[in-house]
This record gives C-alpha cells, sequence and structure tokens, in this order.
C-alpha cells in the first residue's frame, strides 16, 4: 500500500523541479524575487576577508555558540531533586548515529561523582576461586575490544504509558545515546578470577554513594559484557561514570553500572532496590514482571518532531528518526504518514548492526497538508515494535518501564509538529 | 616467524600467572607486601559517602579534569603563527577510532571562521545547465547519507622525512581524525545543476579569506564525496567548517574544504596555489609529483609510544595502534618487536571499513627488554605499508607530503619510548 497525498521516494526528475525553485529563491536571499540580489553572494563578508581563530584557540573545542539549544535537557517536575533525576539527549537536533558524549543523557542515583584513576578499585569476589582487586593500571594489561552499543533507560518514553505527555522526541525519546566502548571483557576479568560451578549470577555495583547493584545472569556476563573505559575514542566523561563503567549491551540502562567498583559472583540474584521496587513493570493486575533485561525493539522520527518543525513549504521534506533493538539488529524500518494506516519502508543509512542505534530516512515530496507520522521498527528476531494499544492490552496502564510503542507526532500544515495518540 | 624474546597472544593460563599477581598487589594497594590493607578498599571514601553533580549542572559536558592533558596541541616553529597552521590530535591517549570532534586536529589557511547557518550560501557555477545557490536549509532537504571516514592531512608525519624529529604519536601522525560524517553527496547537488558534457573537473572553494581551492575531478566527485554539515551527530565544530564542509573520502585532508562556498564546474583543473606551490611532492631530481590525492596505506602504534610510556614491569602488554588506507579498507595489520626482523599479526578490533580508521591490537607478554616497536598496514587493493628506506629510495628527501613509512618507536627497559629510525 502507498500514501496517495505523498509521493515517497521522488526521482531524481522530480527532486529537479522542487529544488531548481528552491535553488532560485536563495539566489534572490530567499525573497521571492530573483532580481534581488542576495548581499551574501554578491558582497565580501567580514568572514572572508578578516581573519578567523588559531590553532592554538581551543585545545579542546566546544560548539559553537550557533548549537547552544542542541544540550541536554531535564524536566523539573520529574524527580524531587536534581541528584537522583535524568536529562535527555538532543535527538531532535542530532544525525547520524554516534551520541558525543558531552550531550549524551545522564541518569544518577546520586549524583555524578569525581573518582581519579588512582582511586580507582575494581574488586571481583564471591564465588571464585581468587578473589582480585584490580587497579585502573591492571585494567589496561587485559586485551581489549571495541564496539558501538546503545544504552537506554529502561524509563524512556515512560511518562508516556497513560497518554501523549511531553511534546519534543528529547523528552519522550532522548533517555538514549549510542557510543563506541573500548575495555575489557567482563568475561574475561571473571575467568581470571575464575569462576566456581556454583556460580550462576554475578552482582554489579557502583562506587557512588548509591551503590547502584544489578544481579546479571552469569550467561550474559560472560558473554557481551563490557568493562569500558572509553567512549567514542576518549575517556568516559565524569557523568558516564569516569574511570569505568559497565556496558551491558542491549540491555536496560540502570545494569550500564558506572564507577564500576565490585562484581561478585553469587549462586542467585540479590533481588535489589533497583531490580524489586524500581526496574519492575506492574501489570494491570498488580502482580509485577521482573528480569525485563532486554529492551525491545524500538524507533521514532526524530525530524520533523516537535523541536524540530518543518521550516519550508511544500515539496522535498527529509523525514529521519532512529531504530534500535536489545534483541539484535534492525532489519528494517516502516514509516506511516497517515497515523499508521499506511506504511512505507524508510531507507537504513547503513545496515543495522548488533545493538546499536540505527538512522533510518524517508524522503517525500510534501504536498504541505499535515501527517500523523510514526515509524515502525523490525529486527533481526522478527520482533515488530508495537502499538500502544497493542502494549497496553498486554501491560495495562500501570508500568514505567520498557514503553517501545509507537510514536505519533501530528504534523501540522504550517510545519509544527505535536505529541499525539492515535485511536 | 615468531618473536624469540616476547611471547604474542598469551594463552588464558598465561594471563592468569601474570595479573593474580597483579590483582594481589592492588589489594596492597601498590605496594609489594598483600599484608598492608589498601583504604582504598577498606575504608569508606568521600566519593561513596556523599552526593555528586546533579543531572543539570552540564547541559554540554567537557572531559573530566584529570584528562586535561587529552588535546589537542601545535607546535611552536612549525609555522610563523597559529592562524596559518596546524595542531595534532592527541591519539596516544585515545582507543577506539571515533574521534571527538572537541580534539580532533585542525588546519587552517586563514583561521577557524564563524559563519552563521543563516548567513551560508552554496554557489554551483561553471559548466552547469542551472547555476543554483543553496542555502544551508536547502540542503537539509535532499536525501542524505551518513558514513564514517578518516580525514588526514597529506602533510601528516612530513617533518619525519628526513629523520626522526617528534617525539610522540600525537606530533608524528596525530594530523589526523575519524567521525560519522551526515550529509548531502555531492552527486546529488551536481546532478541538481546539470552537468554539461565538457564538464570534467570540479573546483571546490571555501568561504574563509583564504579561499583555500581544489580541483577534483569529475569521477571523483560524482562518486563519494560528501557535503557534509554533521559530524559524530552534531553539528560540525566551528574549527571543522561549520556549518558545512566537504568530505572527500580517502583523498587528502586539504581538499576537503571548510565553510565550502561554491563548486565549480570546470572542463581542466585551476591549477590553484594549493596544488601547484603546496601539496605536491618534489623529487630527488626536483620534478615535482602533483595530483597525488589519495593517502596511502599507514600504520602507527599509539600505545606504548613517547607519550604513553608503559608503566609496569614484564608480563602482560597491550600494544595498539590506528591504520587506514585511502584505498579501501585495512585487510591485517603486522606488528614487529624488533625494528622490523620479525613480524606478527594483530588482531584488528572490527574488519576495515572503506577509508575508516581500524584500531588494531597485539596482546604479548612483554619479557621486560628493549623493543624497537613498529607496524605496518595492509589493504584491500594488496598494497603494504613501506619501510622509510624503501620511500626515500622512490621519492627522495625533499618531500614533505604523503610520508606513509613505518614508523619506528624504541621502547626502553624502563618502558620509556623514543621517536628513532632503524636502517
Amino acid at each position: 500500500m502507498t500514501d496517495k497525498t505523498h509521493d515517497a521516494n521522488p526521482s531524481r526528475r522530480q527532486f529537479l523541479a522542487g529544488a531548481a525553485a528552491v535553488g532560485a529563491g536563495a539566489v534572490a536571499g530567499g525573497s521571492a524575487s530573483a532580481a534581488t540580489p542576495d548581499p551574501l553572494i554578491t558582497q565580501v563578508q567580514d568572514w572572508a576577508s578578516g581573519l578567523g581563530d588559531g590553532v592554538d584557540a581551543t585545545p579542546y573545542g566546544l560548539p559553537i555558540q550557533y548549537e547552544s539549544d542542541v544540550v541536554r535537557r531535564n524536566v523539573e517536575w520529574l524527580t524531587a531533586d536534581t541528584i537522583s533525576s535524568i536529562n535527555f539527549t538532543p535527538i531532535h537536533a542530532l544525525d547520524g548515529t554516534i551520541t558525543p558524549q558531552g550531550c549524551a543523557f545522564e541518569r544518577h542515583h546520586s549524583g555524578a561523582i569525581e573518582l581519579r584513576k588512582e582511586d580507582y578499585r575494581l574488586m571481583i569476589n564471591g564465588l571464585v576461586d581468587t578473589p582480585l582487586v584490580f587497579t585502573y593500571a591492571d585494567l589496561e594489561r587485559f586485551p581489549r575490544e571495541n564496539r558501538i552499543y546503545f544504552c537506554e533507560c529502561a524509563a524512556n518514553s515512560g511518562m508516556e504509558w497513560a497518554g501523549a505527555q511531553l511534546n519534543g522526541a528529547q523528552f519522550t525519546h532522548g533517555m538514549i545515546h549510542n557510543m563506541e566502548y573500548s575495555g575489557v571483557s567482563l568475561r574475561t576479568l571473571l575467568e581470571e578470577a575464575g569462576v566456581k560451578p556454583e556460580g550462576k549470577w554475578v552482582y554489579v555495583e557502583g562506587a557512588d554513594a548509591s551503590s547502584n547493584g544489578r544481579s546479571i545472569p552469569l550467561e550474559k556476563a560472560m558473554d557481551d559484557v563490557l568493562v569500558a573505559f572509553k567512549a567514542n575514542g576518549e575517556a568516559l566523561r565524569k557523568e558516564h561514570g569516569y574511570p569505568v563503567r559497565l556496558v551491558v549491551p542491549g540491555w536496560e540502562g540502570n545494569m550500564w553500572v558506572k564507577w564500576l567498583r565490585r562484581v561478585e559472583v553469587m549462586d542467585q540474584p540479590v533481588e535489589s532496590r533497583e531490580e524489586t521496587s524500581k526496574y519492575t513493570d506492574t501489570l494491570a493486575n498488580g502482580v509485577s514482571r521482573k528480569w525485563t533485561w532486554e529492551m525491545d525493539a524500538k524507533s521514532v522520527v526524530t525530524s520533523p518532531s516537535p523541536q524540530a518543525a518543518i521550516t519550508h513549504g511544500p515539496g522535498p521534506l527529509v523525514i529521519t528518526g532512529l531504530a534500535w533493538s536489545g534483541r539484535g539488529a534492525i532489519a528494517g524500518v516502516d514509516v506511516s504518514l497517515d497515523g499508521g494506516k499506511n506504511w512505507q519502508e524508510a531507507r537504513l543509512a547503513a545496515p543495522g548492526t548488533d545493538k546499536a542505534l540505527t538512522r533510518f530516512y524517508l524522503d517525500i515530496n510534501w504536498d504541505g497538508s499535515e501527517m500523523l507520522l510514526q515509524s515502525r521498527a523490525r529486527d533481526t528476531s522478527g520482533y515488530v515494535q508495537p502499538t500502544k494499544a497493542q502494549l497496553r492490552e498486554v501491560r495495562g496502564l500501570n508500568s514505567i518501564y520498557h514503553n517501545n510503542a509507537i510514536q505519533t507526532w501530528w504534523v501540522k500544515a504550517n510545519g509544527e509538529a505535536e505529541n499525539v495518540e492515535v485511536s
């Protein structure tokens, strides 16, 4: 089925028709009349005649001043204070798949601490042959791995269970980031200590005052979990767990313990606060699901979206967004312009990779009429992202975590967008 | 052939023997006596009892204060001033493959300018059916691509032609970075304007006062060149060409024109200053090679290296570095511990990808004796990185650009390293 009101995948010829006019408009400095010369074209500008900054100006650079709105934001009413709270990645303003550390969302339980490499210790204890304590320098001597993974807070989109609440992809879906991690396989360190046959779980714990701790089945701990010390090539930032955090690919962000100080091998899970009263999912009948570690396949259109309005009239429009799955790679993404009645397959910027963000695009000729924009992810396990109605049918309305439902943006004829629900 | 003095790829059993002692040492806080308890283990520390920063502390974060040495550096004597100069990526301190924009090397010809998106114009003129001028907003309406590519200045390692000069991988090989770019294919824009049959070259030019301009054969311009506006997900930084730069995969960095303002389709190259008196290679007989666009396969050990000494005694040691090729993907990297007499194959962190950095590792049991560390890249075209002697035989000693010779670090028994040449 194809949508009748908006042509998808316009041919080059269609683009030419649309953008030649665009180009002519630009020559005229955005005005309708091509007879008015654009001073940006016809006159020498300051930046083209003066000198700029030298190479000693910024030993470590920050974004240019004009991008000062592309920052993490928190929502004041969401938590009692900002020490135990969360902020959101500005995904509405980003493209590609990598998230710079500087604007990657943070979740702290007792604030971001400062811990020097020299003061760092990692203990492996419990059901092991030889309890070990590693310094940071010790960790650097083990074989390293490098992988790109997404980290999503289980509460991402959690405010949306009961209905459309937050107006912007940053706030509805911004508890996610995607980085290239370098570190040592947890398996390597566990093998170094020697796991006893009765060891079936590990309990991982952070060095901050909250002692954020989670139980992980040994099978996962011996699979793809990393004890990471770099992200996107450089040291972890303070707020991301400097000097060492756990990377638990595909599983909820709370398990990615920051300032990792201890891994205890156990014969059963701890049933800690963070895996009983928190990070469990209360169903309609009052019973709570637990051990809901895997992040289900999910996607969101990042532009256009409420914080990223369409600023031009009808014609070529790039619809783009992100898709991911904790169960494997993204196999495909479908986009609907009419609230889920009709779907068309989006273009993936690159083939999906295991437990990492995938960027998708749908290039259309927008006819200028309103749209109910949705995206639907499919992963390599065959799982398809559900509608909100489908999810509520199974999970009820009590949940906070693991809302991976299809998101709807109502894009109006004036290009502005709003978070809405469709029945 | 294998090296006799250092076992490569130690088995897990060997690692266990090495690191159990390491662990025991750590329990004792680095002292030799395990009887002295480590207060970092036995006592509650400030960071484990107090509160850290809230989620509103850093809307856009910077590296933690302890990493203040991981910054771009310039070399004062290299150029007359810093406006037309270069600085160097701290590759000795990075891992993985992605380079954060904040510490990615800069090369300016008249300084880094500030150019607002609203003031940005890109003209396509010359041998086209319809000359066009695009605003930034226009560019956002064309289909986008996302790719990770390295950008290397042709002068990278240029100071080393005549002998070992600069003591550190940052200075010898740091004119390189590797980012995920998002943008529009130049082909798309050229097709929009319509290239006339007699168009065989494009001349690309920057908006800064230097008007840095280069000629690119049409075949390359229609292949994989991107008109990019994002790097690693976010807007280009000021120093990387905000709002728009050219990405010319695999070709020398000078062609990656920043603040791109014009693409002129021509029937012949311009033979501009930057492709005649500069960015050409003078051979022993005084004749200069030109059009040496492709960056040949190259690699360097980033650690250990002169700025990254070994800080521990004999035992497990991670040797790591970067490899890349402008002709395709890295197929393999060999490492020598004895100045090129014996070679062993390094482990690639991931399969090489087209015109992007590849991270390699060699995990050895270091016996504590001195080493002459080298790495040698091989690419998918079958090309093998040459020795300095091989390169000089062909190119003489007059060259500045395109030194892709094998680099040697003399690692001493005390762990410190020095830039040396081996005959």
